[in-house]
């Protein structure tokens, strides 16, 4: 039987947190891979590179995995009743309900973190409370049928993680030699513990406009919640 | 100035091996990615994803790093002249000539890595000697101009040792920071040292197909070169 695992993609995804948990699932034996958005029109990522969705939210299958990505475009999926609707229609029959980098902050604009466990960029973390979720700074957060991963490359991780848990330890590991996954970074720079100072300060910058942007689309949700 | 950084993109490419480091790339500051092939249409990955070129082999400008990931549809390239020409003429006027996973094979097709020591997917290191290269298994390898990555996701590392070249290792440990490279994997099966020999085997027998049909690739080349 087929496993169909779908990927949410839409403007401005930050790509390698989508096709890094792609690789991983499409490498697995008997899965099916979906792009899924409202149309099949090619997309523009965060940083460039053009993503073609397969599937569209009217045509996708019920997923066994639904996994929302994150990036800049996320804060527009914050208020987009759509996208929301699409994922919390998945979420009641799917095995997973999964996300990599700030894709948990649209699980949780959909309702479905209230009381959870969950991970996102470090640079996030502090978005979680305001969806009702508990922050956890790992790669790979499970909590029942939600899994969630941290920033961007701890998508690998957690794609190795789901595979595990879908198809056993095995196939994972197999996945894992075939991709090599064996990363030895040339500097120890990958969480704001590790980076100095100033670096994380030059990390902050870069995402001070996102951010900002998002400060205020929670704020507003939250107010509309409480209203 | 701008840094003009081009990934060979093909049919059956392995698109980890290119995604990885574009994201890499495209986040460092005043550079531009370009994702290059003979045409423009849409291209299939070796496992699904659909990939856009943006540029020509026309229309590419010198670029300062070009690099060629790897896949099933290395295969193809090793034979194919426009392909190589396109490469040889680039690596004349660029700063690095890089590789990810068995795009080294083709660098090596091009006549470019004679001498050399390289890198490659730990399952076709072997193939090197045929193009006149030293096989080192390691992630990353420089050889004065020519950098070399090993199998998929150590196009990650590489992306950051590259940017730590031409930009210096501040923004690369800023980039690193931001895309969270702090990896964990869940299992130690990313080498044929560390995985199980049940694991290599079953890791081997995926690859089989494309391995054989390389095998004879190589072997024909070899027995030209010599006529």
């Amino acid at each position: 039987m087929t496993l169909h695992i779908g990927l949410l993609v839409f403007p401005a995804v930050q790509q390698l947190d989508l096709t890094g948990p792609f690789e991983v699932f499409a490498s697995a034996a008997g899965t099916s891979v979906h792009l899924v958005w409202k149309d099949l029109m090619p997309i523009r990522s965060a940083t460039g590179l053009m993503l073609t969705p397969d599937t569209t939210f009217a045509d996708c299958p019920q997923l066994d995995v639904i996994c929302v990505p994150g990036g800049g475009g996320v804060n527009a999926l914050l208020r987009d009743e759509a996208v929301l609707d699409f994922i919390r229609r998945q979420a009641r029959g799917a095995r997973f309900v999964t996300s990599v980098c700030t894709g948990s902050l649209v699980l949780g604009a959909a309702g479905l973190l209230k009381g959870r466990r969950a991970a996102t960029h470090w640079n996030a973390l502090d978005f979680l409370p305001s969806f009702g979720a508990t922050p956890v700074a790992e790669r790979v957060v499970r909590d029942g049928a939600i899994i969630t991963a941290g920033g961007v490359t701890s998508g690998i991780d957690f794609g190795l993680s789901v595979v595990a848990e879908l198809l056993g330890e095995d196939e994972a590991k197999t996945i894992q030699l075939a991709l090599e996954y064996a990363p030895a970074p040339p500097f120890s720079s990958g969480t704001p513990e590790q980076a100095s100072a100033e670096i994380v300060a030059a990390a902050r910058a870069r995402m001070a406009t996102s951010r900002s942007e998002r400060e205020a689309i929670v704020a507003e949700l939250a107010s509309e919640a409480l209203s």
